[in-house]
């Protein structure tokens, strides 16, 4: 067991508490069998959640943090807290090269903050991405950044972007050539800003690269599942992403109304049950769970706040993964091979 | 009957043909029984297709347009042969002042570049808006823009579109005091770009204008219906539409693939069918079709190339109210008084 193969688990993050991150580790550890475990918060609350799992127990050192960042506290707040604090010890352990990634149920804004401070960014990168899953229609899901660490990109942002994205999709989704599309409004060579249509010159000349870049994508294709990675702004990203969450409750919200109209269609749905479930399932956020920060001298996995145990494990299986393929190598090469073609 | 409450409607434009086109108008014109028309496009069809309609031939003209604009012509293209087309005349009247609005269902881009070339921005005003009308769980739709005229904005250009997106929501939605928010991705105070900051700013100070300043607002909120006036820039409006647009038809996708997944589930769907067709016409585009180009010495509006005759019935009923309400004057008002204060 290298040093490398161990992720560092903020215990403490997350709104449903210690013991559903616990059970959320154990449930990973018996997918990657391989993987040990830094279980960073408090040392007694640990070893009492440990009990119910004896085997994470047995792969599992537990790393003492007195303090946990707050859901509601100001980034900056957090960050002098760093040092005390189950989040900032976990990414520390990632700095020291004792643990191969870090994983975080916790506040996002901090996290990043955090990350970005103590990993810094990869050379040549100007600034790191969150990268997430969505669901689509297709096999797998897909890969989609950046979703809010940068309001405001340029074209070099872009294309980085793409390369890191592509890169992840390939560990994540275990594509061998991701699908590349940016995200635009309109399809033609002619649309949108200058930044979106110098990225896209770029990476059409970019056919080295374990990528295949599709052009432009719209909004309304997101998830048709015929594209694997969608790059843009954090600003549209963001929105992107939150339209397409509030849209999904908003169609479900209708669904539900619409189901309890009458006592035929709640009989209907009685009946339908397990279609309705089925639908569910596929929407849950668990399943989609671990959104990544790329671009950074180390690995951190953002857990979502609300995630159960099986969105926890999903978060560590994307580390998991992250660690097995050596990730942030992988990036390095890819740029280094771009910039080198570019140059 | 003044010469403003005729609506110049090109009778060609749009996938579905003039029958479905005129069958909307004559819909329309019941609901708005002092509403005449200018029915724009082939005379020899338009007097044939009217023979099924003689209360709206009746309160109609025929303008004989001897071109059509394609569904995939370039705008620019469109631009040089506006003169002879169903669009470009259609347009004319209402900058000759003998329509109070055109109204046409045909190429997006031809129609934005005709009408800003023909009718020229308002007073102070820098650049357009598209706006368009979005289902919500609330009582009313909302209103949104920029859909995409615009790919990017500045402050001032946003300022502009929350005064105009209000004054239509006042019209449109028969509100008297619209709430209104800027799209961002967060809603403190600190989140987001400078320009979208600026512009709350600005609009936070504008207490004396007949619209609520509700601050920013996340996508996943678009459509809660607690906010009446979505503002935001081209390139992120048009993402955040379409992605809108994109999810309910996922969502929709999915629900379709469960209910036939078993057949117990196809029972269940047969039972509840009233149910999901409550759904289907909720989310129906044809009940919010009509977007509208705001900040013209004109009205202008775009109706869905696919609207069915529910369409173009509310594509012209959007028209129409803007005619009712005087419209363009009421925007030159309140863009006025903004700026007196401001200055």
């Amino acid at each position: 067991m290298t040093k490398a193969s161990r992720i560092a688990v903020d215990a403490m993050g997350g709104d449903e508490g210690i013991a559903v991150m616990l059970a959320g580790v154990a449930h990973a550890r018996r997918r990657f069998p391989g993987m040990e475990f830094f279980l960073v918060g408090d040392e007694t609350a640990i070893r009492q959640g440990l009990e119910n799992h004896p085997n994470l127990s047995a792969a599992s050192e537990i790393v003492h943090a007195p303090e946990v960042v707050g859901g509601d506290e100001k980034p900056s707040q957090a960050l002098r807290r760093a040092k005390t604090t189950s989040m900032g010890i976990a990414i520390d352990l990632v700095k020291q090269g004792r643990a191969g990634a870090a994983v975080s149920s916790g506040n996002t804004g901090a996290l990043m903050s955090m990350a970005k401070l103590s990993l810094r960014t990869m050379p040549g990168i100007d600034r790191p991405a969150l990268a997430a899953l969505l669901p689509t229609l297709g096999e797998t899901d897909c890969v989609m950044l950046d979703l809010g660490a940068n309001t405001e990109c340029d074209t070099r942002n872009l294309v980085q972007f793409a390369v890191m994205g592509a890169a992840y999709a390939r560990t994540a989704l275990d594509l061998e050539q991701p699908r590349v599309a940016l995200l635009n409004i309109g399809t033609e060579e002619l649309k949108g800003t200058d930044t979106v249509r110098d990225a896209a010159a770029q990476l059409r000349g970019a056919a080295h690269l374990p990528l295949d870049f599709k052009g432009f994508i719209e909004g309304d294709r997101l998830s048709r599942g015929d594209i694997d990675v969608i790059v843009c702004d954090g600003f549209s990203g963001n929105i992107a992403l939150k339209t397409a969450e509030g849209t999904a409750r908003f169609v479900a919200d209708l669904l539900r109304r619409a189901f309890q109209s009458s006592t035929r269609s709640k009989i209907g749905f009685l009946i339908s049950k397990p279609a309705t479930e089925l639908l569910r399932h596929h929407l849950d956020p668990n399943n989609h769970n671990g959104a990544v920060f790329l671009g950074l001298n180390g690995l951190v996995v953002k857990s979502h706040g609300g995630a159960n145990e099986l969105g926890v494990q999903n978060a560590i299986a994307v580390a998991a993964k992250m660690v097995r393929d050596d990730l942030t190598r992988r990036i390095i090469e890819d740029l280094g091979n771009f910039e080198a073609r570019a140059a």
